[in-house]
């Protein structure tokens, strides 16, 4: 049976906005506001402490876990969540090089989101032992898995062009000479259908705050190969993955579990309104999922080339080599992306002249696609965007 | 002008219930669960993405740091919040580790709380550069400090006993003997003044869900030396610890201030909480709070003693030597406990034999300590605590 998409109704969406930016943050699904008020009131402000067994605010990181690892092809027990997805980089990293004792090369690519490069950079420091990372190109990155990497660590879809690795080939390349594979499927989970299990990489790390629609600043999530669960050793080793956390030993027992990879006190009303997040999800299937994303972005694609010469395809024509976002090049993408906000659709840009747009099947329908590219339209032929109010350079994340 | 305590008006208490535990959790303060609806519906729900601006979620994590900035005596942009506190731990230790490359001894104490020892045992096993992690008793640190210590790291309140470590003079030997000074304010930021400025300790880390009230899993902070912040080097080297987090450059530059020890997106529903938490504070003076709170403690003491001679004071009998809490040795102290709070009275337990009692001058007063023991006398002198139901040992944080 084909999942009933989309699923407007179990989103507050504002009047007259299209939004096309779920990629960065979901939107706040019904009644998550209600979730937040029983957690507040009913939970921590009757049970206080009890709470953490009354309420199962225990059992939540784990709950959680799993229901994120149903979306990408993950185990009962092999998703551990809490955190940053900058954290979550951190320990995949640092457990990963444990495994190649001997290797000193860590690879990434160019295409990679900065944090995961910055987080590599940070423990190459720290580690002091003549570690490199190394950037090629995406198109280059196959060519550079050689005997001397120790782990592979790269986003499935490019942050800016929406450009998709392939994991299968490239995991099974890394296992064929020898390195550790880490999958950060930030725009991934939730946006195409993934196989951990299938592609058999040792690691993959993700938020939850783009298509999973947690909230913003959302706990993220670390899956471990369920056959490494009991061995891989934790460089944040937090008294929350000790195996027995409440019996306050001095020295440090790692979970024999995927558990090991929590850290500290969990962050329980963002993890409740993830938790809560979640239920949409409850009988979409991921094929379907993608089914409509391939249609709602092939045709936003058409409209807007039909539409805006001025504006130059930045992702794959191919949706096959294509996550679940098309980005446009304009030169002037940073004023243009603020004048289609203030007409009503929602996308982003990312330096130095990307638009880029979010599509997202749970929420969005053809007739959005259709309506936001005649707002591209309005702004691009009427070169609204030369306003000197949409000039100023202000942070979005 | 005496600070007006205690200030019961601003929490939503339970009904029949004497919560001498805020010291584990503190309670929900009054209006929580508005800020939370605002924060989801009229931010989140209405302003998407937008909201990192219009709700100023980007300047929140600085602004709540500087708040908790001024309950423990650090200037202005000295604190940075966000992640747990184990995670803080670990940030500061191997900044701290890289300001001493020629030593290899890191000193704590069996005091402190074991995610700190874990974190540090993290870190030795990642950095795998013979590291070794002293945890002497409490009372043989000031000799333990050594001209081989690179970093002296220690909670200053003892979360078992509350046994109050001199941050003074302790900072002092540790700079006399070169060693570099982490002070882990867990159970003293909002319980006891902390003069960060005038120890001169070069890091402090803290949690803000216990007397900070800022709810299950609310933020961590810490605080760097500011004649450190530029040149500090973090290990942890998140997007938002960037100078210039949106450039989205392929390398890691600190940002020039504290901010550079933010790693990940931040939790903006937790932290909103907890800057909501925080003005409950406004107008308490910690000198005041101090004197309500060893009013409280000394009040506590004196009654369960003569109540209940079964227990033994694990505390220091010197309230000058003591945090806000005060802990009794009693060899069912678990089945106690459970009995207590079965009654009304929640404190809690920490192995082998400890029944802890927090004091928290802004939601308690006299009647509310003596009222407490009356229910301890109760439970220990019926032996209520045989009751089979009470033996089981359930998870309480």
């Amino acid at each position: 049976m084909a999942s009933q998409l989309p699923r407007k109704d179990q989103f507050d969406l504002p009047e007259g906005v299209i939004y096309l930016d779920g990629n960065s943050l979901g939107p706040l699904p019904k009644g998550a506001v209600d979730r937040a008020a029983t957690v507040l009131r009913a939970e921590w402000g009757q049970d206080l402490i009890k709470a953490w067994n009354t309420a199962g605010w225990m059992a939540l990181p784990k709950q959680v876990g799993d229901r994120i690892g149903a979306l990408i092809g993950a185990p009962e027990g092999s998703v551990a969540t809490g955190d940053t997805l900058s954290i979550k980089v951190y320990q995949a990293l640092a457990a990963a090089l444990k495994m190649r004792p001997d290797r000193r090369v860590i690879l990434s690519d160019q295409g990679n989101f900065p944090t995961d490069l910055y987080m590599a950079q940070g423990l190459i420091d720290t580690i002091d032992k003549g570690y490199t990372l190394k950037t090629p190109a995406p198109e280059d990155v196959m060519g550079a898995i050689t005997e001397d990497v120790a782990v592979v660590m790269l986003t499935q879809v490019d942050y800016r062009s929406g450009r998709m690795h392939d994991m299968a080939a490239i995991t099974r390349k890394a296992h064929d000479m020898g390195a550790v594979m880490i999958w950060d499927l930030a725009h991934s989970a939730g946006a195409v259908p993934v196989d951990l299990t299938g592609c058999n990489a040792e690691f993959a790390v993700g938020c939850s705050y783009k298509y999973l629609n947690g909230g913003p600043g959302a706990p993220a999530f670390i899956y471990v190969r369920p056959d490494l669960a009991t061995t891989v050793q934790p460089a944040l080793a937090g008294w929350l993955g000790h195996d027995a956390p409440f019996a306050m030993e001095l020295s440090y027992r790692p979970a024999m579990s995927t558990e090991r990879m929590r850290v500290g006190t969990p962050p329980i009303v963002q993890l409740s309104l993830l938790d809560h997040a979640l239920d949409v999800w409850d009988g979409v299937d991921m094929a379907d999922l993608r089914a409509a994303s391939i249609t709602l972005s092939e045709r936003f694609i058409a409209e807007v080339e039909a539409r805006c010469p001025q504006l130059t395809l930045a992702s794959p024509r191919d949706p096959a080599q294509r996550g679940s976002q098309v980005s446009f090049a304009f030169e002037h993408g940073y004023a243009a992306m603020q004048a289609c906000i203030d007409h009503g659709v929602i996308g982003d840009f990312r330096a130095p002249n990307i638009m880029r747009f979010g599509f997202t099947p749970l929420y969005l329908d053809e007739a959005d696609v259709i309506a936001a590219a005649k707002v591209i339209e309005t702004v691009i032929a009427n070169d609204l965007w030369r306003d000197p109010k949409y000039q100023t350079m202000s942070k979005v994340t």
